[in-house]
């Protein structure tokens, strides 16, 4: 197998890994057994397990992200990111994406590298999230007054926010209801675009 | 000392500890540490580490609950509202609360019965936000179009996910613009009440 393709077989496992049993469970052995692969692969492609966790916060975080670009940028109504929006976000529940992140940043807590790169990260989000925002609000009346860099904030944070709780959930009813409340905030949103 | 004070001492302890040195690093030895005893206390009052962490999510969701009950209940004004959460949400942070619970949300992924217990208190705090919604909307046009369940689990994750996010930044410029924004927000809603 080629090189980067091992790597990239290496970051999916410590993305699953994480997800699914938590960073304090997520050794070497751990993310080896999840990918079917010996331990010392790791440490072919990584200096030590805090590189690894540098790389997979970058790894998941770009991987998503092109996801969401390619199916979000240039939509005009409201109601049609929202569904987009659910479809994505189920799509991070099943393959861990959002808990693994999770998990990341609570371990930021001993490691400032990891702090920084997760902070990269997350600013990338909202600037997409930022960007997503000026396109629907562009040309209609709320333009001037809706302050779109906290809202693009505080859309990340949800975000976030929501996969916590779910994650304690056992099933994910908390997230289609607000998905739901969403879509119906949104029609109301498209009513104010001029036609 | 009496042996309630005692076990609030070891609860104080686990929470700074999970606050600045994040679950993984969260040992017997550590909190003792944190607490200045010896570690054997911890075990005098529970019965291991779990049993420890599900009474710190316990301890430290109620004793908030009542500081935010004490200031908020019985509030009428959106802005009163969002200035008496600004010194609150200060608060969590110099304590260490969000962020202990933060912690233990990532750890809640290797212990079903501390995902039970947070699920409980998440729970809670979803009541506290829908009553204190509803309380506000009461006798304005709002009041029958909001849908006050789903915009209280939006604040209880946007509340967990703003301190995810600041978490990282090494100051708390980013929860501070969102408040100014929901003060805004709030004097607008303000202004639909009857006078």
């Amino acid at each position: 197998m080629a090189r980067a393709q091992t790597r990239d077989r290496v970051l999916r496992a410590a993305v699953r890994t994480l997800a699914s049993q938590g960073y304090a469970r997520t050794t070497a052995r751990a993310i080896a057994r999840t990918g079917g692969f010996a331990p010392g692969v790791i440490y072919y492609h990584f200096t030590d397990l805090e590189d690894l966790f540098l790389a997979t916060a970058r790894f998941t975080s770009r991987a998503r992200l092109e996801r969401y670009q390619a199916e979000i940028n240039g939509l005009t109504s409201a109601v049609d990111l929202v569904r987009r929006l659910r479809r994505l976000y189920a799509e991070d529940g099943a393959e861990g994406h959002i808990a693994a992140v999770q998990e990341l940043i609570a371990a930021a807590t001993s490691s400032t590298r990891l702090a920084e790169q997760l902070r990269a990260e997350t600013g990338i989000w909202r600037d997409f999230a930022e960007t997503v925002l000026r396109g629907l609000l562009a040309n209609t009346p709320l333009a001037s007054v809706v302050p779109t860099r906290e809202l693009a904030t505080a859309a990340v944070a949800g975000y976030l926010g929501i996969e916590m709780l779910s994650h304690l959930e056992a099933d994910r009813t908390a997230p289609d209801a607000l998905f739901d409340a969403a879509e119906r905030a949104a029609a109301l949103a498209d009513s104010l675009h001029p036609q």
